[in-house]
């Protein structure tokens, strides 16, 4: 008999919290970006509760909003993820730690390093979370005038991804001899010189590191264009997306898996990881509520303009404690957005200052409710593949976590849907996934 | 009455040794550059004898020398020194943390910024040391066929400095202001867009972290060529150097503080610390002893390859056991060097395998002695004015590093020579820096 399927379950962190009024929530900490003290307590947290991995997102760039939404903004400034992360993996055992690096505005070289260094700092817990960075305003800070085009950005990306790959291949396993007698400290035939010539990148190598504990350190992709899905399908190991719903994971998780597959992938070295705000309540209303708390502390100047956007129409006109009105003028803007607006004002009974809120904090996939009825939810995506497992977004820190490993996660693992004990000591153990073949070497 | 004048120590590293027969030194570890455990322990041990910083050293290519000697050599693959040194920050409270990182193969933006991450990470404890990259295989990791050229070097590193600094003062140092109940998170009238547009570097700003701790990370500096030295001498709070002797280290020493003193500096605010090898024994035979039976672990290809190079003129073909013949022909090398050995050969009765020792692993600057004649000699430059103090190079480790922390530091400390307690918690503070001044605010 087959073990049955378990989750797995990654932290998405921006130090404070993704939602933009968390650090407004009470008994929050503000000033989480900076001290090191309140990151080290969340990651043990984190750990203790068995969490595959602890995933720190990045910005390269302040000014992504005006002025006036950024100064309310706790998202945009703090720790570098590569310093963190080494800082965190210090003070930590098993828990994998991810980290975002961009393929537009850095060098391979280097990228290749700083994740070589942390796997080995670590006893392979890193994983490298590719991004191509969206944010136009990134370009300014290296030089350029004009952001990097999409399709350019993609071609680079997996470029850049084949001479990673390559270089941490750079020396073989077993190189490294470290002979005090003869004096010999590697072995010159298992180095690999790359010589990589291409399109975008020119990278000579060897890489100046021994090869990753893992091998290479795990492949996370959040991409949901086409050209991010292809990308993810071809070299992702880790795939991080944020569907609406549970019929559009489904297709989403099908449809990745099988551009897996086309890329003569096994689908199962590939895990799909929906990201989901968790608000857990001692009753289902009373999560609603913490929920409707933590939107209302979003700026109503910032929320209503986030709420525009996504109705196509501007909502600053409308009553803010009165509901979302029925005549909404139509526009060009997309009416699958305003349709969901206008499907989550009735279902949930939102005045349109709630409504706001929600736009301006988080309006993403979230499960709010009991740790039981969280877990029903999960087994479903879990059992219907619309997911392998969830990267956590908690809402606010530290007693949104606190709900999340101390309540929901003992329920799950009541259930046999997750560990109670990490599997082995790297990521890639814990996930499942096998250790890559060096490309150069048996 | 002014408080006598103290040494600053720091400690230069690459994880096991800059010598390189010192990885087949009895006792040693010769896997250092991928063990945590070990490092962790040699900067706790710095930090219990109070030394101001673990100084971590940077190549950013491996193929700098011919394979057949590559395979001898342990120091150019280690950990990376951003993720090593924030992770050492996890497991220590006092020392400082210097890394190094390249102006020329480098954005200002990243490396402002991993330098800011450090420096709240730790407290206010990062140093950075700034380089322009001499090794000319470093370039083809970069997309470049051919290396930077020296003078375009020093003009980009100037102008990355200003951009660095002044991305740094990015914000206020009060600009934090995390008002829960009003909802302000930083006061933006306390944000400085730098928007930078020189003849190398083209960066907007602002930079995505407070400012650090420390104001500026100290600044350390290397350079001995002329644009070296007056690179050091107009951003340089630390410059490493390496005298061949007393007298050289205070005509350096008198040099660099006067361009300092003529670029409107305070000379005070810049601390001169030459890199000195140290090996201490019971007595001054014992420690020649070690130094000996260090140098014959450099295998003897390399070592005699070196001496050539150091004497201009064929060294192979001599007797490796007897000494060094009297008729060495005259060529077009520099005859600084010849001389130079020739005095070493004469001075020490060495035989030229000896000497090829010597000059394959570290001819530099050294201190072999006891504790006392050590002490002795450091006093003496300490008051002639030919350092404030030295960059320390231990001979192997652990052992050569337990002599110098455990031996040679109580014995300064007995002279009133070398601090008992750590002055405060930044390095700024152990070194009697001021904190700079946000260029932009108040």
């Amino acid at each position: 008999m087959s073990q049955p399927k378990k989750l797995h379950l990654t932290a998405f962190m921006r130090p404070v919290s993704l939602h933009t009024g968390a650090w407004r929530y009470p008994g929050s900490y503000p000033d989480a970006n900076f001290n090191l003290a309140h990151l080290k307590s969340f990651i043990q947290k984190l750990e203790a509760a068995k969490f595959d991995a602890f995933f720190m997102a990045d910005h390269l760039a302040v000014l992504n909003m005006p002025l006036d939404a950024l100064k309310r903004s706790h998202t945009v400034t703090s720790f570098e993820p590569f310093t963190l992360l080494s800082a965190l993996s210090a003070v930590t055992e098993k828990i994998g730690l991810a980290a975002t690096a961009s393929t537009t505005y850095d060098e391979p070289y280097h990228v290749a390093r700083r994740f070589a260094s942390l796997d080995h700092l670590s006893g392979g817990r890193a994983a490298w979370n590719i991004v191509t960075t969206g944010n136009p305003e990134s370009a300014k800070n290296f030089g350029l005038e004009e952001h990097v085009e999409h399709s350019e950005r993609y071609k680079r990306a997996r470029e850049f991804y084949d001479v990673v790959t390559g270089l941490w291949d750079s020396f073989a396993d077993d190189a490294f001899i470290r002979d005090q007698e003869t004096g010999v400290y590697f072995d010159p035939a298992k180095l690999h010189v790359l010589d990589h010539k291409g399109e975008s990148l020119k990278v000579r190598g060897p890489l100046n590191i021994a090869r990753p504990v893992q091998g290479w350190p795990v492949i996370v992709q959040a991409g949901q264009s086409e050209p991010g899905k292809q990308l993810a399908a071809e070299t992702a190991e880790v795939v991080f997306c944020s569907p609406r719903d549970l019929e559009s994971a489904k297709a989403l998780y099908r449809d990745i898996k099988d551009r897996a597959v086309a890329a003569g992938r096994d689908g199962d070295q590939l895990k799909i990881l929906p990201a989901a705000l968790i608000i857990v309540g001692d009753s289902v209303e009373d999560a609603k509520r913490k929920r409707l708390k933590l939107d209302s502390l979003v700026h109503y100047d910032s929320a209503i303009a986030s709420l525009s956007v996504a109705l196509g129409s501007d909502a600053s006109k409308f009553d803010p404690d009165g509901p979302l009105p029925a005549d909404i003028p139509d526009t060009n803007a997309s009416k699958t957005g305003r349709a969901g607006v206008i499907k989550l004002a009735r279902d949930e009974g939102l005045t349109v200052r709630q409504l706001a809120g929600r736009y301006g904090g988080y309006a993403g996939l979230a499960f709010v409710g009991t740790p039981e009825s969280i877990a029903d939810e999960m087994a479903v995506w879990l059992a219907e593949e619309g997911a392998d497992g969830f990267t956590v977004v908690s809402p606010f820190l530290p007693e949104g976590l606190d709900d999340i490993t101390g309540k929901l996660v003992p329920e799950l693992q009541r259930r046999g849907l997750f560990r109670t004990e990490y599997e082995g000591s790297t990521l890639r153990e814990h996930l499942g996934l096998p250790r890559p073949k060096n490309r150069f070497f048996e």
